[in-house]
């Protein structure tokens, strides 16, 4: 069995097989030395957060060859021949050898998106994606007398290097085409959360779109749109990741939703005895009930994990994204599940969505925290649909859009909500959690 | 519509009725002053961690007046006729009256457990259940010179008042008849939490019953099984509820699990008419498919909506409680939902259990957490029976017993809890969530 990626997807998937076959061959194929790291954990590291880089290993080296499994460190596969089963490879000296396989996953990941304008290529622009571009960026910081940064993209991920600089006490701008930070969330929430940057010194150009990055002496110049400009020690670009599909093309795997690698729910490409998982794949959405993309860390996992269950001959279904994420920024925690209502829409859904202040816990008791919830269901059939929270990270949001999360897995109608038995102490919860007040808010509200 | 009682089954019931029917007459008969108080709240008031009483209430007398909800305060309600369909109220002074009713909700919640021992009623002797026990507990810490406590009984309401008492630097010493405190966790975990009152100065003889107490001078002495003996200025008596049912077999209805009263999944009783919920009754458990007993304040709240809107002519049913609790000990969160190994073999699974340290986020994140998960499932068929985390109180524990909760009451079998898509960011979780994590250890044991 060969495994080209040695992130989460194609990990999860070589120690998935290993689990259920202890004799089977595993070889995984990675292009840098990092197999298994967070990358989730980058911006924490580069915030200072995390000293140690090599605490963001989920696993070490040692831990993997431990349970059998074969790394090929900076090996960087180029080709794939479905019909002889083989895959050329190039080793860390660029010399040419060939692998064969009888079960093949390919786990190769996304690549940044390079916005088209001039300038990307100056020194001190930085993309943000592998280990190597963390530590061009951790040298940049640690080293020059880098005293402010322009992050290009204002998604979840530039908004987390924003927090991440700011704690260097860096004068950090972002800029983002969207009307507001945080697409993920609808605008409602997203304007909400416009402040909280702002409040820790950060300055949010929205609706800007970056038209060239140049140099001005020793430093670098952003302008954009609605005049635009900004100068700065150095540039984060953080544009959003597209599908890395460049070996699966030449197996002639079929590609799917927005160029991503076509999968049915077993991991399985149109080709025979290749699978693949993880960023570069699309991703069968459970409530939408067809495909979509969304690279996510969690998903990889989950993906890789079935993908190597069926490459030893399981049989096992992806049982479909909801979207559920959560991001940290500064004091907040923002977290959404499902489907918002201009996603339900497009869906063919008819989505009603409400909001609703609650506490996290009981007000009397100190140290309650306000929670912002979107609940979003269809006004025709009652059925949940998505949901959304924002509030303080100590407040238990990650884990309370994971209820909602739970029962969008089951289809639950918003109503029922208010069945399930939920746990309650005075310091940390309600007698009806927020999660219920907001089912209670939806049923009662004019949709 | 009539309702005896006023905390969280009765208030509950008026509103969802108001909320249905703006019409109907709603008269709610209370033995007190204190509609819709939190009496869960009552040890963080005596700890001091509420400094205002009245901040316990859900709900002011005021904002259910502006429901046209009428409060009978200070009314004692002691006979119910069913066939002419009266009950007779003796009112502050005593005075009796007769009030008629269509629907009548009984709503009278428990009373506390008097142990068959000597010396309950001395001075310096407290129950806790009502406002007014807190009162005069209140009365006695502030004005007495008070310095130490005995608290009999070593489940979550005398382990949060020993927490509360330790907040006011009392000498506590707890006694509880189990062999390890929390009796609602299974042994292993109990022990476990053991350590915690003792690391913060509260004295636990476990294994212990007491046998008498009386009085030495100004001071009390508690004596009991295996030679204990201790004196303090106080003694909190916390041996857990009985139903309170003198009015419901006034008017003849059949009594349920253990002396509960009993009522079917539409909270009537068996007579016609007459609707009863909250710490009164039995109460119907998923998992088990039967009735028990369990008096919390989230499943009166549930009860309650539903009598309420079934009283106004709806037709719903309680879908069943999972015994899901949390308990904030000092800085620990102790956590249950469903059911453990005893009484899943009791109830005829096969049930098999693992236990699992796992971090509530990233470890390399400053300030992870380590959670004790012991999850439960039938080794036959593989379906999900039960969990229990232990965890520092700001891990998220609460809500990850939700998401075994949200689990459990869609029947979800463990192995499938790797397919739910919950949320993941490094500073609040991992990409397999503790919750997973815990089934994937399941799933690989032998069991």
């Amino acid at each position: 069995m060969l495994i080209i990626g040695g992130s989460d997807a194609g990990i999860s998937g070589a120690l998935r097989a290993r689990e259920l076959d202890r004799s089977v061959g595993i070889t995984v194929v990675l292009a840098d030395n990092f197999p298994n790291f967070s990358i989730c954990g980058l911006p924490f590291y580069l915030s200072g957060e995390v000293p140690d880089w090599q605490s963001l290993a989920h696993r070490t080296i040692a831990a993997l060859a431990d349970q059998g499994i074969r790394l090929l460190l900076n090996h960087t596969a180029r080709l794939v021949d479905p019909t002889n089963k083989i895959v050329t490879i190039d080793d860390p000296e660029r010399k040419s050898l060939k692998l064969q396989y009888d079960r093949l996953i390919i786990a190769t990941g996304a690549v940044p998106i390079a916005p088209p304008i001039p300038g990307l290529d100056l020194q001190g622009v930085y993309f943000l994606r592998t280990m190597a571009d963390s530590f061009a960026v951790y040298r940049h910081l640690e080293s020059a007398d880098t005293r402010s940064v322009v992050i290009l993209g204002s998604g979840y991920i530039g908004m987390e290097m924003a927090d991440a600089m700011r704690r260097r006490n860096l004068n950090v701008s972002v800029v983002g085409r969207s009307s507001t930070i945080f697409k993920t969330v609808d605008a409602e929430l997203g304007l909400m959360i416009e402040d909280e940057p702002q409040r820790h010194g950060v300055k949010v150009a929205a609706g800007v779109a970056a038209e060239e990055i140049f140099r001005n002496g020793r430093r670098l110049v952003v302008s954009g749109t609605q005049g635009f400009r900004t100068e700065a020690d150095m540039v984060l670009v953080s544009a959003g990741v597209l599908p890395s599909t460049e070996l699966a093309r030449s197996a002639g795997i079929g590609m799917g939703y927005r160029d991503a690698i076509g999968v049915n729910r077993r991991m399985e490409t149109n080709v025979s005895d290749i699978y693949s998982a993880g960023d570069c794949v699309e991703t069968w959405h459970r409530l939408l009930k067809q495909s979509t993309y969304l690279p996510l860390g969690t998903t990889a996992h989950k993906q890789g994990r079935i993908a190597g269950e069926n490459a030893v001959g399981g049989s096992r279904e992806y049982a479909g994204s909801l979207g559920t994420q959560v991001v940290k920024i500064f004091d907040l925690a923002v977290a959404r599940t499902g489907l918002r209502d201009t996603e339900a829409n497009s869906a063919g859904f008819r989505p009603g969505s409400v909001e609703l202040t609650a506490f996290d816990h009981k007000i009397y008791y100190p140290g309650a925290h306000p929670l912002r919830i979107r609940i979003t269901g269809d006004k025709q059939t009652g059925l949940l649909l998505g949901a959304q929270i924002v509030g303080h990270y100590q407040a238990e949001v990650a884990k309370r859009i994971d209820i909602f999360a739970t029962a969008l897995f089951h289809g639950m109608h918003v109503e029922d909500l208010n069945d399930l038995d939920l746990s309650y102490t005075p310091p940390l919860g309600s007698p009806w959690d927020p999660v219920q007040m907001s089912a209670q808010k939806w049923m009662c509200s004019e949709l």
